[in-house]
């Protein structure tokens, strides 16, 4: 997952793994979705600020699949062709939870950083 | 860098070696700090969320010297001994605002999509 920027290919924001899994568990609360579709949510709902690679998103679906946070099943889209479907566990939802939490208290500590009420420096 | 986390080693959240870079970059900006007072700082001012190691720092430190983000110096630390101050040169501030909009913007997008206004998805 990268974030879109005009500039250069360099400025790209790489995601942590642990970040691009919670917004796949976000992203599948409401309902399963395919893999396509996911992405897609991901992009919308930042407003296009983060693009979700082929790359990126496929591992990452396996790789809760395995922790058994989401589970896959053969389905049809809405064009009528076969496509695997994802949909959230009772463990995956609780480790959404988690890792808001842990997303909340992570974004709060750096902001804390960037604006300190004070802040000791020598000079 | 990491969260701490008494709950295991696992949950330790890496940071991205932009988001270090970052917050020396913002800690340097009153003034000249040496590593280890870097490093406190960065955890004082994220409540101790955030944990430095110095295995993560000395390397971002030479990387922001590579890029001339910042500079290094000798200088004599508040216990007289010998130490290496580091300093924020005047591209590294201009690159401390351009890191800023965009982790603001990042952080803003992974918002957006852990509590979309709206959301839709098939069920």
């Amino acid at each position: 997952m990268s974030t879109k920027d005009p500039r250069s290919a360099q400025e790209k924001v790489e995601l942590l793994q642990g970040t691009l899994d919670l917004l796949i568990l976000r992203t599948l609360v409401l309902g399963r979705a395919h893999g396509h579709a996911i992405a897609q949510a991901i992009e919308r709902n930042s407003d296009d600020v983060l693009q979700v690679e082929q790359g990126s998103l496929y591992p990452a679906l396996h790789r809760l699949i395995k922790r058994g946070w989401i589970s896959a099943e053969e389905g049809t889209s809405e064009n009528n062709r076969r496509a695997k479907f994802y949909r959230l566990t009772a463990k995956g939802r609780k480790q959404l939870a988690l890792e808001t939490t842990k997303w909340d208290k992570f974004a709060r500590a750096i902001a804390g950083v960037l604006r300190p009420a004070d802040q000791e420096s020598e000079s």
